[in-house]
């Protein structure tokens, strides 16, 4: 099932400006049990997206309304959200009046094997570098042509993941994930502040991370601090926590920061749910 | 009227990863008495710019008799070409087979005062700053938020323009046109290996300076390069040549190179609408 602007349809105008200039944004939500998983962080995270982009806020009791109206009898799935700046406009130049488009999807939950959750994933390091723009690091907006040159860069079933370097040659994330490493006890992971996106879960992660008064820093870094680590994670909505077991020909235990972080992860779900209306 | 994989519709699957992420690219043709000009060239670059995003090349004959057939009861207009990679794959993964999505439309064409050609436009400087993205520079790709926000940061009709320079302060190009500059009868452009769109119209003058055997460099350079130049314009498929004639409070007067470049470009119009079929 598809909505856009409330209709049941599969089909959009060409003229929205997201298909023309892939102008506007997205989210991407587990569902679980009729539930959409972290539901305020993600609309959170799509309000400021949408702010720094100057796409008007949607009205987010409609947007939640239809939100659940599409997820409601789904066990287990991922819901993709867009928002796009709507149609018009003369070329790059925004209309002066926006009407943003929402398209809210279902797809079906990817199937990984348990093993990349309990034992680890394979990555390696992409060759596509991520450009640098404070104005657009953070947003999860629909310019996506870096990821999927990244992604395309290999076709080996043994690989999970791809890391992402900026020009600078600091690591910034996964094509799909953020990248956390623990050193010494002490939590890191890329600022972000001039490319990647700032994923719901690393939020999640961040807060865990607060609340046990962990030590943990956000700064920039390179390959070698990655593969000397005492443990490495990536992180998704939907892919949750994943160990990192192998980068190339360096192997990795999973280590019990990771173990923590994930146990943390599952009980704080537990609690949402069950929290939830 | 719009065409979309031959078919006339104005509405496209949102599956399409053109308006999923912005993966695909496109072309913004001149109409003049039913025919595109400088079509060949714009199919040239369409066609670099697929092998580089590894998107297949379009069926040309295919593409250009649709093209024909969009375009052939038009006296002036705007035909745009978006190429993206069709459906399907699994996230930003590409699908095993691709299935590009070609859409051929055509827009009015926009009604400049004559001024700008004759008299020159005023330009500003963008704060927005484009990424470097070798792997993406040149092409004229769908994913154009950086060109959408540069456009947002004006809202005055007496300017014209804006100039976008890269995170290491060269200018690239302008919001919709590429920029070029004379001095001392060198004419000087930005060499676009790392960020920027390699324009058709650009190209077209890169055949007139080596034709007329002129001095020219392509060059990494600054802001104050721009403002002690001679002369400075501006190029697109759609505007042909506009000299600059103001930059903030530093004015230009129109150059002969530039009066030069314009009166090649009408002639040469004029011989390839001739030579048309």
């Amino acid at each position: 099932m598809i909505l856009i602007n409330g209709v049941e349809t599969d089909h959009i105008t060409v003229n929205d400006r997201g298909f023309q200039y892939g102008d506007g944004l997205f989210e991407t939500i587990e569902v679980v049990d009729g539930q959409p998983v972290f539901l305020e962080q993600h609309l959170i995270r799509l309000s400021s997206g949408c702010s720094k982009l100057n796409i008007p806020n949607p009205y987010i009791k409609q947007l939640t309304d239809e939100i659940y109206s599409v997820c409601k009898d789904s066990k287990k799935a991922v819901l993709k959200l867009i928002i796009t700046r709507g149609g018009g406009g003369r070329g790059y130049r925004q209309p002066e009046s926006i009407h943003p488009t929402r398209v809210i999807s279902l797809h079906p939950f990817p199937e990984h094997p348990p093993t990349y959750a309990k034992h680890g994933i394979n990555v390696r390091f992409c060759n596509t570098r991520l450009g640098l723009n404070p104005a657009l690091a953070g947003i999860k907006h629909l310019n996506r042509l870096e990821q999927i040159m990244a992604r395309a860069e290999w076709d080996d079933h043994a690989i999970q993941e791809g890391i992402m370097l900026d020009i600078n040659n600091h690591v910034i994330e996964g094509t799909m994930s953020n990248i956390f490493y623990v050193k010494s006890k002490i939590i890191y992971t890329a600022s972000l502040e001039l490319a990647g996106v700032t994923g719901v879960m690393r939020g999640v992660i961040k807060r865990f991370i607060a609340e046990h008064k962990l030590t943990f820093i956000e700064h920039d870094y390179g390959k070698e601090d990655l593969l000397v680590a005492d443990e490495v994670f990536v992180s998704n909505s939907i892919i949750g926590i994943w160990p990192v077991k192998q980068i190339g020909d360096v192997s990795f235990a999973v280590g019990n920061m990771t173990k923590q972080l994930q146990a943390w992860l599952v009980q704080f779900k537990k609690q949402g749910l069950a929290d939830a209306p």
